[in-house]
């Protein structure tokens, strides 16, 4: 099979601090502290209101067999966006172990420190990647995520995250995961469900995490894919430097129909880069009753605060009538206290 | 994302008779009579022997808490091929759905009739795919596969299970399955594996069967894909007539890496057309202890007799110590009744 393949600037976003966005607010974890509820409450870090009222009166109504509204097993499909929608993006996690590997990489090779893109990176020289635009941002991807064999990514993405602390707050990542998500994930999958991951993020570096983090398997991670190469010498598959799937705006439908082979009915995305109103438009679609929701980052004193410019992912939701969360008013509690 | 797709010429043997094997031997199904089983026996249309001893052995072993072979559950990962493994490929089911395609469509509009290469379809003009090779071919995968919402594909693919009859045998499709694999597959899932079809054919075509032919559902299925395009406006996904992957020989690991995320520790393939070695090969990298099992279509009685020219797949089994599946001694009744 012969592609050639262009490698799109939406990814390399991920490498740089967000352009979309305004009013960032950046502030210490200040969890509540308030006891989580021991009774029967399945989300117990959501406030009680309209919201928690709507996402408990879908999954009953759907789940209720002889209702008009009941969706067999198979089809009940939730898929999440990760990168704030599961866990904070204040930075993204991937730009972290972007600038990881460089310093690894270097350490092992310090001649590279001399040598573009990774000399960018040690120098903290943002202009570079400014300048250089997506050629500069592709060199750094592809010199710090391909390359290797997928065992040799694993193990490194696993030191990685045994000593990661996010920027800021000075937390294990396990503590940038939003509570009130991890209830919901739970919640779905205690009434059938199978929950799904669809990232934008690199799919190997969110499988590494996602079923320690999420309880969610391997396969049930969709996300943006290199292009794979099998050698059936070293009987190992290699990333080569090229995207193969983007999975990101539209191509989130794309990767969902690739991987998952139906439309979910259950979809959760966040606005701040606009990334998943395709992934909420296509689980509207569905021939069942479905459910959409975007997170609003408006907390600023227990999360951050970001919007888009053009405020297109709200502006979206109110058009098509898609759930928005709060997190100011609908998290009881953000950040889970391990 | 621009890609540029030369579509393989491999895939578009699905739609020729094969090439590689001689000693084709076609008979009407005789299936064994004998009563099933009603004892703990797990396997019970597998014959006593060294090969049933050994499936049972190692899956025995790998599920044993506390053993030193034990597998954790997550990586119980079994993969099995479909045409020639889990049915019948003589022919290929794709190829009858790309000629039901063609007829539903020229009903729908008989100019195509004139118009090639439906034309050479109607008129089973062999010689027309044999001298336009890879281009007429292509051609008649395009304008059969593609070019329309996933929707209308599926509900095209439904109409198609529900009339289609096997050539040679007269049954319906689902009596081309073969009964001692059914019985592996829930033997395997009683046991913790998690099981999925690694399919040289397209992906929605076996994803139409997997849940009511196999028990596996639509997202256990890696096969080989067209390149798809989400269309806000109406909402929908459509296949453009370009591949994405051609899940076959070396993109096999490539297919499995990409929906699967980790090397199957159980794989199951078949000789014919040599296109699961790869599967097998990436399967005995796994770090857990594995096994590979290759079927051998040797049963002109009761099944087909084929062999590659070559030898090739037999003789790598050889080599690799992969355990091969002698349709004619080790299958007690190879299709189910029903």
């Amino acid at each position: 099979m012969y592609k050639k393949i262009y490698v799109l600037p939406l990814f390399l976003l991920l490498l740089v601090s967000c352009k979309k966005t305004d009013n960032v607010t950046t502030t210490n974890p200040k969890d509540s502290t308030e006891t989580v509820a021991t009774s029967s409450d399945p989300l117990p870090s959501w406030n009680d209101g309209t919201l928690k009222t709507a996402i408990i009166d879908y999954v009953s109504k759907v789940t209720k067999e002889g209702s008009a509204d009941f969706i067999p097993v198979e089809s009940r499909i939730a898929t999440f966006d990760n990168d704030g929608t599961l866990w904070a993006e204040k930075p993204y996690v991937q730009e972290l172990f972007a600038f990881y590997r460089v310093k690894k990489m270097v350490e092992a090779n310090p001649a590279l420190a001399q040598k573009q893109p990774f000399k960018a990176v040690v120098e903290k020289d943002k202009t570079f990647f400014e300048k250089g635009g997506d050629k500069a941002l592709i060199e750094l991807v592809a010199a710090t995520h391909t390359g290797m064999t997928e065992d040799e990514f694993e193990a490194s993405t696993k030191e990685f995250l045994a000593e990661a602390k996010y920027p800021g707050k000075n937390v294990p990542l396990k503590q940038i995961r939003y509570q009130p998500q991890l209830e919901l994930l739970n919640y779905l999958r205690a009434n059938g469900f199978k929950t799904f991951i669809v990232t934008g993020g690199t799919i190997e570096l969110v499988r590494a995490i996602s079923a320690d983090f999420y309880g969610i398997p391997k396969e049930q991670v969709v996300g943006t894919s290199f292009k794979y190469k099998f050698d059936d010498a070293t009987n190992s598959i290699k990333r080569e430097p090229a995207l193969d799937l983007l999975d990101d705006k539209e191509g989130k439908p794309v990767g969902i129909q690739l991987h998952i082979g139906q439309r979910p009915v259950f979809a959760c995305g966040n606005e701040g880069g606009a990334g998943d109103l395709a992934m909420l438009r296509y689980s509207q679609g569905s021939k069942y009753p479905s459910f959409q929701m975007l997170v609003n980052h408006n907390d600023s004193i227990r999360e951050y605060s970001y919007q888009e410019k053009d405020n297109l992912s709200l502006n979206t939701a109110a058009k098509y009538k898609y759930h928005v969360i709060s997190v100011k008013d609908d998290w009881k509690k953000v950040f889970p206290d391990k």
